[in-house]
């Protein structure tokens, strides 16, 4: 181990919340306390924006108990930003770390932070100024390049999974054409964990669409019928970024001109006007009384008390890793989650931040039918372990019918 | 104690699935099958239809061990209906009922299954037939008459109050305007709940609209404007059923011509029209450029995995009570919960069936603020212990500022 150099920690989270990014965030922090070197831990509040706007709060001088429990809360406790910081945004946050001696900054976030921890670490590099710049990954999306998957995933898709459990039980009772609309823009690893309901054969999710296909209303409509044909009901998941063949997405066409963020990328959730739009068409078309959409929207997110064990461990885990890459070794980089172990290991690496910045992992082939509109067993391998433990289990009655 | 009248036990489910509507039947069926005089328990799927159909099924060959699984699992394992017999559908479930020599009939449903016991009860009399008929309550909208509170209203709660901490937390993260649309017809009681939500004095939701009060939309945006000018942002629970000053659902004005079930009501979930007509609003009023609206349709009803321990436990009492009712004291009528205890206890009582029938409890009067948008200590300090022990709370930091 090297001698770490001395000066200040500084920690931001940015993008959307998750349930477990407070984990990474007392990861880096209780972890960067225990060096004589760290001066002080600072958060910066609302992501970048706090940095250049001096918002700063002292986490030297935070509790390890409350932590613990801030730990175990959802969503960003330092506050999120949407901002996207251009060459100009990171000389201004880079000042300001000279002016506060900030030595090593930890930034939890998607593929957008990535690339913010990208330009700032170039900048400090031109500027001679020794700056330890770190990436630490979070994404409900899991849609990060290079790692096999994201903090924050997991326990989103056990609420998925826990949401489309009960989708199936209510069908059941109340038979008709029940559909989930789930968060993600241009992958579909949330809208595929659905998939982990399924206990019996005749349980949904029946279809599952995403946005690594293209949607077509016409085979929609004639999959939903000839499910509803064989089982009298029918349980679909839809991604919001579900695409025509041309790549727009549907609800763009829907609604028009929408809101767009600062990275430039359309508002699709909050809204339930894809699932309006999906159940119109199916009423129309079909003879079925009872057709339903639930649009998961932000509940997906941040839900209190639907944690997956395993993502909050790794969330964790990757933050006093991040510390030792920056303290120990004097590195700069993204961390990466592996699976060396199928079922079910994972090792931490540190890569370069150009391979995740601003670069987008789709669902890859192998993890969706051929037919489009459903997921593989290699998928359900692959994600199972992710949701963690001890996911609740429905039974049905077993009892014989009176002759 | 009397001895019971000997014959077969008949139970069946009716209405919306809940979380804990099992419990009611596993307690009913493991108490039923103590007694030597009941020769079997049967058990009828989809409610009245299964009976008058003959779709049975012979609970007695059913296992304790997969009985105490059901229990735990969500929906109605017998399956459900929307069927609203009349005298002449009632006729035929009693002819079927003297066919298999069924005595003890219990109901777990709302107010329209009430009603369908209370008719088959007085075709039982008239026709000098021996039944005991006993309705056992079950109902996330909490509106049955004379009832304490009712079961399966506890967890649905618990979900909702779940549900709003994760958008407090999200809208404090990423602030802007922030709806949650929950399920409520006549009664506000499950939205009211997401009050349980707020453990800071700046969280929301900061304003709820229930449909015991008549919804303004100049009033809203005002509301919506002023919360949202003190605290930089707004997170608002609207109920579903939420009506204009003619006492019509906003929700149909909306949609025009739509849906009704055989009870006459109106389809309201399922659709995310209401949460889309406000959000409109709001934006080309407001200039709030974040405005979100989630409906939390069906996902409030049996979402795995969240569930009210106490609720669970009543609802497993109820189903034991009915049949100590109906067998030890051969008395018929509609099982109640009273609350002798406020902080906590419960008690059962039995009622004619009349008192219960098709009538609806809405929210009293001290259970909501005077200005109509919000609701009272009084409410809290009713629905806190319904939604059970052990629910998540959320930590902030409390770091000083950095100066």
């Amino acid at each position: 181990m090297k001698i770490p150099l001395k000066g200040k920690v500084l920690v931001a989270q940015g993008g959307g919340p998750t349930a477990v990014i407070n984990q990474s965030l007392v990861g880096v922090t209780l972890e960067a306390r225990k060096y004589a070197e760290v001066q002080a831990v600072y958060g910066a509040l609302h992501g970048v924006r706090g940095i250049v706007e001096g918002d700063l709060l002292d986490l030297t001088r935070e509790t390890m108990h409350n932590l613990e429990r801030v730990a175990a809360s959802s969503s960003s406790a330092l506050l999120s930003t949407r901002d996207k910081p251009d060459a100009a945004y990171c000389s201004r946050i880079l000042d300001r770390m000279r002016q506060h001696d900030i030595r090593y900054f930890f930034y939890i976030g998607g593929n957008d932070s990535a690339d913010t921890v990208r330009i700032i670490d170039e900048q400090a590099r031109e500027a001679g100024y020794d700056l330890r710049c770190i990436h630490i990954p979070k994404t409900i999306d899991n849609d990060l390049a290079i790692n096999d998957h994201c903090p924050g995933f997991g326990s989103a898709a056990r609420f998925v999974t826990q949401a489309f459990m009960g989708l199936n039980l209510d069908s059941r009772a109340l038979p008709g054409v029940l559909i989930g609309v789930v968060m993600g823009r241009h992958s579909g690893f949330l809208t595929a964990a659905s998939a982990l309901a399924k206990k019996y054969e005749d349980e949904g999710p029946h279809l599952i669409y995403l946005p690594e296909r293209s949607f077509d209303m016409e085979r929609f409509i004639a999959d939903v019928e000839q499910v509803y044909c064989k089982y009298g009901r029918c349980v679909v998941a839809v991604a919001e970024g579900i695409k025509d063949a041309s790549g727009n997405p549907i609800y763009i066409n829907l609604k028009g001109a929408q809101e767009q963020d600062a990275h430039g990328n359309w508002q699709l959730s909050g809204s339930g006007v894809l699932g309006e739009f999906l159940t119109d068409a199916l009423r129309s078309r079909l003879k079925v009384s009872r057709v339903r959409a639930d649009t998961f929207g932000y509940l997906q997110r941040c839900f209190a008390g639907v944690i997956s064990d395993r993502d909050s461990q790794e969330a964790r885990e990757l933050g006093e890793i991040a510390v030792h890459y920056a303290l120990m070794d004097h590195l700069g980089g993204s961390i990466v989650i592996r699976r060396p172990v199928m079922n079910y290991g994972v090792s931490y690496d540190l890569v370069p931040l150009a391979e995740v910045a601003g670069k987008t992992r789709v669902m890859p082939d192998a993890f969706i039918t051929p037919e489009g509109n459903g997921v593989t067993e290699a998928f359900l391998d692959y994600c199972r372990p992710l949701a963690g433990t001890k996911i609740p289990e429905s039974f049905r009655l077993r009892a014989p019918r009176v002759h």
